[in-house]
């Protein structure tokens, strides 16, 4: 196996001389990349042989595994978990009742008897096979091919190759494209089916800040839970049942309680989910100068429109709280976008980059083919562009709640008629579960006043720009909102139910006026999803070619490239830092546990459980304190009043989150952070808001990853909830 | 004139030996107390020696003026004057109209002919006499007398003296309570008329950031403006006119170009408005926990409901937009000082030292009659408390703009029936001018729906507490809102005016109902008044006692102390120097350009104007650029795309705003910052938002000014706006 995995992949590894300056932080590389950056990893502080780090079966990178949206790590023989209580947050709910609400008040194990399940949905993925399956991919496309043709011959490839992987019910399975479809490999995961809760701090501790801190440093979060893996006694992956038994992982990571200091080179291995720092610049302009302002236009109309309507109506401003939410968090990325494009420039460096690869293309006609492949790719992403921007209005002005489930229900009646293989992905069998479930919980976050309001202003929006549809203009010109919304059943969760098995005839039939907008849209919406997948099919045509002469560009500088995330597993490696977060503005490295108690108001969500605060003002450090953490200014200061000695004179304290300057992404969520030996000293579980352009640059000055402190975890065990029975089959390192 | 200052002030000041540790930083110092500072000076970076800054008639102190509200400096042999934008904002404004706005364009008069009028309301003040009045303001009371009798005494006493000193026309006269009215002095001041604009920047410099950043902390304000004063051609004040000369002040301050640098001493010299520092600790517990929490509650409550109505009315927004931005700025002063308390645990502080004070009265049977003082000053306070929490419940229960116009007038027509000199300030026959303004502009910010609805929470508090006045309930029983506001006549201005001179009887047999309410609650109002100043009297009895043992101990202890502020010159000395603001992030002394365009986004109020724009990107530094304002981290950062020198890496930049540790409050805005041998370096404006605790308790690690680094303001002149005529009049030093 471990032959299998570092031969099938080297190809993707590109040589390596460090002639260039160390591109220092930045890099989600493949594991197999690490023998390559040798020197690099050395000079970073990183003592563990690149490798050791190279190799999936052998530690530490054996012990890290996937949780499908998150990445954990095993910490003990017994096949104990460490990940983010927000990575874990499903299982804590599921266990969480009325009688105990451990989201709100924490959760411990203190024997293995204790653990409940964390719910039938867990699961642990252990990654054991990679296999290049490029070709299988591509294979019976042909030049001629037309892009829809294209797009579903991939499709239809990648669909029978998961089918066979996943084949024993024991594994799941990806098909994943690295450097835009260059390549294709088939990642197979053991699925661990039986996962149980062990340690969870309260939500006041996991997500102490929540929304507010979010995407924020200085920060202060527990971020962690414990779970464990069980398997059939023989070993083999099962669902939950009595019989079962911990799962023996290969190896686990052995944790240094003395953690790491400001300067300290550190790891992070992880599934890092997708960049685009590859993308050309055209792309990153067309979402730097359209997408982002666009959308960010429209979420915070939505999200004022949200707060007029909820201040007058109480039942509005419930139902589409969980809306409003959303929508706030994605205007904090947004924002975070359109903040950091406007601070650094990062169309210029991009094109500065680029220039000198077209330059460098242009300078040797060897390369004219290749040339005429990016401009060929130009082309197909300006057409693309063309029809994004038509699509976001035409797709935004049918979005009103009840057209798009009607939209979907008609969808389903026509997909119904085909063969369940043949239907399109979230219209076969398997999918019905789902829908049923979606359709049961719209009435939850739905109102029609609110949902009107909202159509209404993406109507206008639509109207108000020229890129037009004639069958949606039609539908439009005749829309009597008053009588649509007073004469629709799709109100009613029932009806809406009901609708799931009803023919395409039935649907022509009815007299509702969402379901008669939903046919007489639906040729377009066809058509649309059509476009969009001709265009797709054209792109992954035109984008390997591309891929090919930039890489062989970077070659020839002897510069190192890593593949854009796509949630494969990755390694990235960093410092432990501080940085500049405006001017005159220094964000320092480590956290400490008095600043809990410095944002603590009682308040939800800065409402510190009493026995934190309490531990906290008593200076309870216990084992796991810092030295260094002592105040800046050792100077005593007197006031007329009194002289106090300097904050944490005579004591440091205990670290809670530290920053550094590893490249991660979301997937990167609950990653362990190694120290130079690879011993696990943190969790990653969020970026800095200055981060957030990191998807399409990585700007070394200001982009850090905000880290859980392992020693405020063992604080915790020690110090608050007395979780010896943890704290004795962890393997602490001094 | 110096001996006479000087003499009659070091009563006041008391011995000085530097036995404590060095209350580094705090300190409201009168400047004749600068003496016994002269060690702690020196050692604080302060060359400058302590005779001359204690001497009024020497540099620098002579080149310091009030402008009543502010503080200013001149700046050359030809009056020019020096001061902030928001203190001339006024003069500013005056000289604005439909063809110049000046508020928006800035102003530079290349020449003296083409200076304006600030404006006929616009003064400058030159201290030129302080003389101890203590005896004339105490003569005639006695200790039989009860506190009604003893506060109008008081008042008839200042009165007096105030009268006598102003009858010369050039100036103003201040009597003010030194130590708790320990000690009375008598403030001459030579009253300057004729103000003229001379330089002014835009408002997107002068107050870059305004609401969003008062208080706080990286700050890019040019909040600097250059007034120039005229006297008529003897030499003497006079109001405006064309023969006027420019004003030769004794001094004026010189400019050192080359600023300071982190660590270096500064002095401030200013006029700060009132401290509490020696007050009681039942008096600052009384303040953050009651009237703090419970105006900031009213205060939000109020907030909310002007933005609920706001929503829903356009008309109202507008007129309760003024009402809403004082409101949340006295929120935003009110939080800061509830964070502040809750974060520094300054009753402790304050109640340690006090209890030590007590303990000291205790140790000693001659302090026995001083511990009695204290008791009954206790005693009063508390008796004061009671009646503070009743009258606000009360006052507030008449908070409509309605009711309380009507209060006015009618409180009027019953003083205009005692003579002139008899009735009480504000009723006089000089402030009928200002009475009638008011009247006539209440239109602009009112609107009936608005007003009954922020009156009837204040009705409702009211009734939600014991605390009632029998008289006030009778209103309440009987009012009816709809009809009160249907039936009265004081919304329109011309009926407010009239009522100005109508008799009692007039108002007595009065249907309006707002007058009904008025004539009702007369005598209710009346006894609260006199409550209010029995008890103001009371204290005046006590609190000199007080502070007379409160001064002994720290006399004990050798401590030299500061009274609070009262308006009146003082001296303070610091250092330049960042703080820890929270965990994790450390605010750096100074701000720089490149900060101005970081900010930038064109929208209000981060619009700078295009031409400092371009400036800063052109990286147009001009002379006055600092080395040492590097990027801290001086290592080449690579990404993929490229590699970029560190930030600033070749140049240094100008400083635009920076941070000393000098102990300020409001009344300090636009005094001079000055280095150690006395040179102008900067400008004070502001207090960061953890400094506002600093008027009970000044903390030393975290209270910091923030002051206009004068390099910026030279920069502006040399790079953006060619002042060259007031460059060369400047004296600058390198």
């Amino acid at each position: 196996m471990p032959t299998k995995v570092s031969s099938s992949v080297s190809a993707l590894a590109l040589s390596l001389s460090l002639t260039m300056p160390a591109l220092a932080n930045e890099g989600q590389w493949l594991p197999m990349q690490m023998p390559q950056l040798a020197d690099d990893l050395k000079q970073a502080g990183i003592r563990l042989p690149a490798e050791q780090l190279a190799d999936l079966n052998q530690y530490p990178m054996n012990a890290v595994v996937g949780l499908g949206y998150c990445t954990a790590s095993f910490v003990s023989p017994k096949g104990l978990v460490v990940t983010n209580h927000h990575c874990a947050y499903r299982g804590i709910q599921f266990n969480s009742n009325e009688e105990h609400n451990y989201l709100d008040d924490g959760f411990l194990a203190t024997s293995m008897e204790q653990e409940p399940s964390a719910g039938p949905q867990e699961r642990l993925y252990v990654t054991d096979k990679i296999e290049d399956v490029t070709d299988k991919v591509y294979a019976g496309t042909t030049d001629e091919m037309d892009g829809y043709q294209r797009y579903h011959t991939i499709q239809g490839n990648r669909k029978a190759l998961l089918k066979e992987c996943e084949s024993n019910d024991n594994y799941r399975c990806h098909v994943r494209s690295f450097h835009g479809g260059k390549k294709y490999y088939l990642l197979r995961q053991l699925m661990i089916r039986d996962v149980r809760l062990v340690y969870a701090p309260p939500q006041s501790v996991g997500s102490y800040g929540d929304d507010i801190d979010n995407f924020e440093y200085p920060r202060h979060s527990g971020d962690f839970t414990f779970l464990r893996a069980y398997v059939a006694p023989d070993g083999s992956p099962a669902a939950y049942s009595e019989q079962n038994v911990p799962y023996q992982p290969k190896s686990f990571l052995k944790i240094n309680a003395s953690g790491v200091r400001e300067g300290d080179g550190v790891l992070v291995a992880g599934y890092p989910g997708r960049t685009s720092r590859h993308k050309l610049l055209s792309e990153l302009e067309f979402a730097s100068d359209w997408q982002y302002p666009v959308a960010a236009k429209r979420y915070q109309h939505h999200i004022d429109l949200i707060d007029q309507h909820g201040m007058e109506d109480g039942v509005i401003k419930i139902a589409y709280a969980g809306t409003k939410a959303s929508l706030a968090n994605r205007m904090k990325k947004l924002n975070g976008l359109l903040d950091g494009f406007r601070k650094t420039d990062i169309p210029a460096i991009k094109g500065a980059s680029e220039q000198a690869f077209i330059d460098w293309l242009k300078a040797d006609t060897k390369h004219a083919k290749q040339l005429a492949k990016v401009e060929e790719l130009e082309q197909k992403l300006a057409k693309q562009r063309e029809y994004k921007q038509r699509a976001f209005y035409f797709e935004n002005a049918q979005s009103s709640a009840m057209l798009s489930t009607a939209n979907r229900l008609y969808k389903l009646a026509n997909e119904r008629q085909k063969p369940d293989a043949e239907r399109e992905e979230g219209y076969q069998e398997r999918d019905m579960k789902m829908l049923q479930g979606r359709l049961n919980r719209l009435s939850r976050s739905y109102d029609s006043r609110m949902d009107r309001a909202l159509w209404q202003t993406d109507i206008n929006a639509y109207l108000d720009q020229p890129l037009r549809s004639e069958a949606l203009d039609k539908v439009l010109t005749t829309l009597d909102l008053d009588s649509a919304y007073a004469n629709t059943e799709l109100h009613d969760g029932a009806k809406r139910l009901e609708w799931m098995t009803q023919p395409v005839e039935a649907f022509k039939a009815s007299e509702d006026p969402f379901i008669q907008m939903a046919v007489a849209l639906y040729e377009a919406n066809e058509a649309n999803r059509r476009e969009s997948q001709t265009l797709a099919g054209e792109i992954t045509a035109a984008r390997p070619a591309m891929m090919d002469a930039l890489l062989a560009w970077y070659d020839s500088r002897n510069q190192p490239v890593y593949p854009d995330a796509n949630g494969t597993l990755r390694i990235s490696y960093g410092m432990v830092d501080g940085y500049q977060s405006a001017d005159a503005l220094y964000k320092q490295p480590f956290t400490k546990l008095e600043g809990i108690v410095e944002k603590h108001t009682g308040i939800y969500p800065f409402n510190a459980p009493e026995k934190v605060v309490d531990a906290i003002k008593a200076k309870r450090y216990g084992s796991f304190a810092q030295e260094s953490l002592k105040a800046q200014n050792p100077a005593w200061h007197c006031s007329i009043f009194s002289c106090t000695e300097p904050r944490d004179a005579h004591f440091g304290s205990v670290p809670v989150n530290f920053l550094s300057s590893v490249d991660t992404t979301g997937g990167n969520s609950g990653s362990p952070i190694l120290n130079g030996d690879g011993d696990l000293v943190g969790l990653n579980f969020d970026s800095t808001y200055e981060s957030i352009t990191k998807d399409w640059y990585f700007n070394p000055e200001i982009t850090r990853a905000v880290h859980v402190d392992f020693r405020y975890v063992l604080w915790m065990m020690e110090q608050v909830d007395n979780a010896d029975n943890l704290l004795n089959e962890l393997t602490l390192l001094k």
